[in-house]
C-alpha cells in the first residue's frame, strides 16, 4: 500500500493519497482549516512507517515519541467534498532531538492547496525535555533528506553563477 | 456555569448550552451527524459533575469508568452554523453496572433536533467486564431519575385505573 | 482501489480498509466513540461509488441526497492507535425513499468491534420530505442486497434446494 | 456570557472559556494538536460577536467572509482531559482586506499552553481575491487593536520612566 524503505529514501518524498469526505468539510463547502493538520499527521505516520522507522516502535523500544512543537500553515486554495488529494512529505532538517518536515497537500492534478511545516521534538512520553533521536531513526530521516536535496538540485544547486 | 447538585436532582434534567461553529458543520450546511455524539458527551460529563459525581473522581477513587456500549440516535431536524442549542440529559434507567441516558439536542425555541439514547457500562479502565457502580454514584443517578419520572408524571403516572 | 460494480453486487458486501491515527483516538487510549460514524460514512460513500451510483451524481443529476434519519451503534470491543480496521457494508433493506445499511467495523483478524445500522432517507437538499430514490440507484442497492441474502443463506435460509 | 462591545474594545482582549472533553484528546493523553485551531475558531467567532460585528452579518449584508490564509502555532505545554482553558484573542494588525489575530490558549492559572497567530483575508464566498473589509468592521477591529497596544504599553512602550 505504501512504498518500501529503499524507494522512499531514494525519492526523498513520501506520498499519501486520501479522499475528502463530509466529515472533513464545513458549511463553507470546503475542507475545514484544522483538518489539514489531521491529513498531515496521517501522512507523516505512514512516511515513517515506509522509512522502516514506525512511530510505535520508537515508543515501545526507546520510550520516546515525537511531539509537534511548532506548525506553520499556508492556505493557498480550498479542497472540496469528494476531491482526491495527495499529501507529499519531505524532510527539511534533522537535528539531534528534532526534525522539521514540509508537507504539501495537493489536488490530483498536482496543484498545491496547503503547505504545512511542522517542527517535531523527540521527548519521553509525558516529558517535555528534548531527548536524542535514536541513531537508526536519525539515519533514516537523514537519508530521506539527502535524497530530497539531490532530487531538487539541492540547497547548493547550481551555485555556479 | 452549571446547576448545582440539589437543583439537578430536583429537576430530573440537566441542561447544557452550546453554539454551533464551523468545526461542527459539513458541506451540506448542517451539523455533521457524528457530532451530536460529541455534544452528548460534553453534556453528560457536565451532568455528572453537576450531580456531584464527576467522572474524573470515579476514575481516580475507584479505578472505574463509564464506557458507551450502545447508542441510538434519531435525527429529526438539522442544526446550522451559529445556532444556539441546548442538550437536555435525563436518566432513564440505573442498573447495578449500567446506566441508560436520554439526551435531546434542541433548538433555542425548544424544537427537538436529535434524540440520543446511550447505554453506559461501568468497567475498570482497559477491562471489558462490567463492574458495580459505586453506591454514591448509583444514588445520585437514581435521585435524578426519580425526579425525572415525577416531573413527567412518571411511568406509572397514576392513570387512575 | 475499491472493487468494481459486478464484484460488489455479486459479493453483497463492500469492504473498506482504514488505519487508526491519533486523530481518531481519545485519552482513554481507544477510538473515540463518535468516530465510528465517521468511518461508516467513508465506507458507505465508497460502497456507493463501487456500485456505480456515486452520491455526487445523485446530487448533480437528480438534486437528491441521502441523509441519515436514524443510527444504532453497538460497541463490542475497542480499537486502538495504529490498528488496521475493515468496515464491511451490507444493504439490509431498500424502500421507495429509504435504505437501511449494516456496517461492521472489524479488526484485521475479523473480530467485530462495532456494528452500526443506519437508516438513510432520500430527500432534496435542504428539504425534509422523503423523495423517491431514482430507479438506477434502487436497482443497484437491490442487487447488492440480493447477493447479501444469497451468500448468507438468505432470510428464508434453505429455500428448498 | 460574553463581554459587550465597549468592554472588549476597552480591554483590547477577548476571553473565551472552554473545558477539555474526551473528543478533544488523543491516545497520548493530551489535547490533539489540530484541536487548538478549533478552539481558536470558536474564540474568534465570539470575539467578533462581542465586538458587535458578527461574522454572519458580514456574510448576509456584504456577501463577504473571512478565510484563514496562514496560521502559525507554537505548542508550549499540553492540556489534558477536564482542564478548564481560556482562549485570549487580540488584534495584531488590521489591513484594508486582512486582519492578523494572536490567540493564546492558557490554563486556568494563566500559564500559556499554545499561541496561534492567524492571518485572515476578507473575500467573497467562493472567491479568492481579497476584498475590502467594510468600514464598520475595520473600525471595530482597529479600536480593539488600539486598546491592546495601550494596555500593553504599546510597542514603543517607553519603560523609561
Amino acid at each position: 500500500m505504501n512504498g518500501n524503505v529503499p524507494s522512499i529514501a531514494a525519492e526523498g518524498r513520501h506520498v499519501y493519497a486520501l479522499r475528502v469526505y463530509y466529515e472533513d468539510t464545513d458549511a463553507g463547502g470546503v475542507v475545514y482549516y484544522a483538518n489539514y493538520l489531521r491529513f498531515a499527521e496521517r501522512a507523516r505516520t505512514e512516511a515513517l512507517r515506509a522509512l522502516g522507522i514506525p512511530h510505535a516502535e520508537l515508543v515501545e523500544q526507546f520510550s520516546l515519541m515525537f511531539v509537534v512543537r511548532r506548525a506553520e500553515m499556508d492556505y493557498l486554495r480550498p479542497a472540496r467534498l469528494d476531491d482526491s488529494l495527495v499529501v507529499g512529505t519531505e524532510v527539511e532538517e534533522v537535528g539531534g532531538a528534532s526534525v522539521r518536515l514540509r508537507q504539501t497537500t495537493a489536488a490530483a492534478d498536482g496543484t498545491a492547496l496547503t503547505i504545512v511545516r511542522v517542527q517535531l521534538a523527540c521527548v519521553s512520553p509525558g516529558g517535555e525535555r528534548p531527548r536524542r533521536i535514536p541513531a537508526r531513526w536519525r539515519a533514516g530521516l537523514r537519508s530521506m533528506m539527502a535524497a530530497t536535496d539531490k532530487n531538487r538540485g539541492g540547497v547548493a544547486g547550481g551555485s555556479g553563477g
